[in-house]
């Protein structure tokens, strides 16, 4: 196809954090293995700095991530950059790295003026149920393309998979799975499968999860359960229900009420092992019925019923028998009867988070160019 | 988008059989809930009648099978049928419902002539190596899309998995898994996880299966491994390997010599009790090590190894727990390390394959309308 050679589509990044710097890596092996559509970083930022011409002269994306450092430039103001890209005269693709949520506000805007978005994300997804409308009927307006498979389950073929049964006209009824890596990793170790061998106190397996880099800085942002409400609200949504907000629907908070206000991640931690006792109780209230206890979120169609919290589940589950910090969802429907189509493993880290950013986008390529 | 509705993409349908019956209504549905593009069926056929017009008028999907029976149209040659898709004037899609190699030794003239093809039909894919590389090289020269996702574990996002894995530049290591649903069933009854407790003997459970329809009409279509076999060649050819031929790596046959050459599928029943003793001892053996026995196939990448056959797993190994007759395929790459991503369900039956058809068919449609 020698027409289709000369096809260009510009790529705008906003974010260089460890998704960012994943996928910038993944960017620039993808633009060396598949020369059409040509990729061209016009546009690069993270809070502080910025990359860009006003003539939109391509960026190397090789060493970018160091000229990005030395730059003096300032990152344009979300409407100014929407009128930078819309006036490249080429397609463009923005890629939002970050979890800002003045970002995601500003996706109807770049939508609007025919810029389409990958991301990984969830805040324009899981936030206000007017910001989802406002997202996909800019979309279907300008025929602008948004994906953001990572934002549920990093690159595992979640989102996909919903829209497929969806789309095809399958019914979902259920919707059920581990959907934190962090609580994952908790519970498989507080909980084990095996029965008590593997039973640290649960402040103890929490600081531990902290020491290995498995939690946010402060731990209370895993435990209270909202990065899996935000991701429920994803699904829900997608299956159907006009779920308000993340907070529209019951979530379980592994804090205890008298922590939720100290003061740092560090007191928390110190204070947290008075709380074990509680912990304990649950584990062997399971324990007498045969199970183990994990942290799960669940999505019921019919019944329009959300909720995220402890479930205690038979040891021969596949969600009791989820290993090391994987994600497993399992999506019940009505052409796959009782037994569930299950898609599992790693739910974050950098580079299956980017993978699923660069898959999106490979979607989005295939489309637009 | 008011121009855009004006778009149509004309349907060409070969095989009415299980699938092909479950596509046609999935097919009725998606035309009414998306106008947009207009799917316009303009020739359909069995083996034996066909229904078409010169000019290319627009077929009912509601009833099409009635007046398919009804109809004294012979079915096009397939390169007439090529010739009659070329002159609509229209974007095309064949979807081939058939596992004819015939119609699959045709995709390279459909696709040369810009008819993107999709298809739950094995053939073309594990046939030989050169008829893989004239399908992709043809649709590469036209720009036709070709999507086989039902090839492998039915609706089951398995292609799609392992593309976006390859495409998004991660190393596949290895492909591991049970891909047939009849051989799952097999032995998820005849070697349950539980022990000895379901232990009928090996010939009652294939009747069994055959009398549940688990089973090809004759059972040894399943046992002697190929359709395995052949759906190993796929994925390993995906992953980049060029494999021959699905008879060019070992293939382990359930079928005893003695009995491959009995003249019915009955006779071949009648006679395979006289063989139990060898499948109690592979079972025997397994469980003495605290394992069970399972039927499938792996693809070592870095060593170019693709095998299809018995192995014993660990009771709580994934591939031990599966159940009823549900697939489950595990890709082992760099950046998912030590634990696997994971796909696991129903692998077969009319409406999730018919899925995967209807979902590659909206994939196309994104692409080309």
């Amino acid at each position: 196809m020698a027409a289709a050679s000369a096809r260009q589509v510009n790529i705008a990044i906003i974010g260089v954090g460890g998704v960012g710097k994943c996928f910038l890596s993944q960017l620039e092996q993808l633009a060396a293995r598949r020369p059409d559509p040509k990729l061209v970083l016009t546009y690069i930022s993270t809070s502080k700095k910025a990359l860009y011409s006003s003539d939109h002269v391509a960026i190397p994306i090789a060493g970018v991530t160091s000229a990005l450092a030395a730059s003096e430039q300032q990152p344009l103001p979300l409407p100014k950059l929407v009128d930078f890209l819309g006036t490249s005269g080429s397609k463009t693709v923005l890629v939002d790295n970050t979890s800002s949520q003045d970002v995601a506000d500003a996706y109807p805007l770049f939508l609007d003026r025919g810029i389409s978005v990958v991301t990984p994300n969830k805040k324009a997804f899981s936030g206000s149920y007017k910001l989802w409308q406002d997202i996909f009927a800019a979309a279907a307006r300008s025929g602008a393309k948004v994906y953001h498979e990572s934002s549920v389950g990093a690159g595992l073929p979640v989102i996909s998979t919903l829209k497929d049964l969806v789309e095809t006209g399958d019914e979902v009824t259920k919707i059920e799975g581990v959907f934190s890596g962090t609580l994952s990793f908790l519970f498989n170790s507080f909980a084990p499968v095996s029965g008590g061998a593997g039973g640290n106190q649960w402040s103890a397996e929490v600081r531990r999860a902290k020491e290995l880099g498995y939690t946010e800085p402060d731990p209370r942002d895993d435990l209270n359960g909202l990065d899996v409400a935000r991701k429920l609200t994803i699904l829900a949504r997608l299956a159907g229900l006009p779920v308000e907000s993340p907070t529209s629907f019951p979530v379980q908070s592994l804090i205890p009420k008298e922590l939720e206000s100290v003061g740092s991640g560090e007191e928390f931690l110190d204070k947290l092992p008075a709380f074990d006792g509680q912990m304990e109780d649950i584990k062997a209230e399971a324990e007498k019925e045969g199970k183990v206890v994990r942290f799960v979120g669940s999505i019921d169609v019919a019944t329009q019923q959300v909720k995220v919290g402890l479930e205690k589940f038979d040891k021969s589950h596949p969600i009791a028998a989820l290993k090391g910090s994987d994600n497993i969802i399992s999506f019940y429907t009505k052409r796959y009867g009782s037994n569930p189509l299950i898609v599992q493993g790693a739910g974050a880290g950098g580079e299956v988070t980017a993978m699923g950013v660069t898959s999106d986008l490979l979607k989005v390529l295939s489309q637009i160019a």
